[in-house]
């Protein structure tokens, strides 16, 4: 262990614990997506970060493996979104990084990032909220991706399905912006 | 914090603060990506990770912010890439997710997730060694990324200097496959 450099450390927030309990089942995605657009209000309501919500879920037993919420400002890390980290909380629980068969649910589409995660991670299946240019409307820079992404993912055999629940999705963004959130963006262009 | 989920705890190899001392100056990104081709060298050689290693340094002083290597197999997450980690930890050693004005030196060009990390993350100048064909060549899925990816970053005010010693990074890449390193992939395709 390096003491030259500092760790990173990520711990969700204590209040997502009654929110996802354990042995809970999520029978089908949209069940899963409306878990997940909670996970992103209370992160809001918390101030405990962005408005970012996402799971890895066993569609096989309708659990979720793994929850995660945007924690890029109080995390103090670009990378923190809340589906980078529900990917690696999941690794831990699965004891690998290889997610085969698992499902990625997420609030709002992935940025580029996290898109680029998802084929690392061995998911099965995306399925999204909000759109990409929902997420942009509110002045997030949600990064460019390929033209053909979902084709990207369909040629590596993931599954897309978009627009699940987009409305509540959308009325999150629109919540943390009304409360005064931070859109931060690289290179200080807060708005 | 969450009881219900694990934590993610990250912390780089112990034998990275040899490497790179307190205090340390490299004046330009030739020899930053000296170094970084070093940490990947040594994750090889240690056994602590995959064939990448990178760094964010400050231009202005020529100093070492953090350091970043693979650690995707042991670290048990997909994201745990060189840059993803260089990236957080910099964020640690500033206090903020803002890396606005410092540079990062990468020795293999950043896969997908890792380029649409670089805007999130604010770094002025991105430095790269070996190519993306470099790292496919030896069975890595780096990702689709945008065909214009490096027009993408200029248009946001960010450099990108590619082939700094890419021959060096190679080598490393080699290495690792004749060492019988895992060439992981999602979905359980190691070769």
């Amino acid at each position: 262990m390096s003491r030259r450099f500092p760790f990173l450390h990520v711990d969700l927030p204590e209040w997502i614990d009654i929110l996802c309990p354990s042995g809970a089942v999520y029978p089908d995605f949209t069940v899963r997506m409306n878990l997940v657009i909670e996970l992103a209000r209370r992160n809001v309501a918390a101030g405990t970060g962005g408005p970012f919500g996402a799971g890895v879920f066993d569609p096989a037993s309708g659990e979720m493996v793994a929850a995660g919420v945007n924690l890029v400002v109080p995390g103090r890390a670009a990378i923190l979104h809340a589906e980078t980290i529900a990917l690696a909380l999941a690794g831990q629980v699965r004891g690998t990084f290889d997610l085969t068969g698992l499902e990625l649910v997420s609030s709002v589409e992935p940025c580029a990032m996290c898109l680029g995660a998802v084929p690392w991670s061995g998911v099965s299946r995306l399925v999204c909220g909000a759109r990409h240019e929902d997420a942009c409307a509110i002045g997030f820079d949600e990064g460019d991706k390929p033209d053909e992404w979902q084709l990207s993912l369909a040629n590596r055999g993931i599954e897309v399905v978009l627009d699940v629940r987009r409305t509540e999705a959308i009325a999150v963004l629109a919540a943390y912006v009304e409360a005064g959130g931070v859109v931060y963006n690289g290179r200080g262009r807060e708005q």
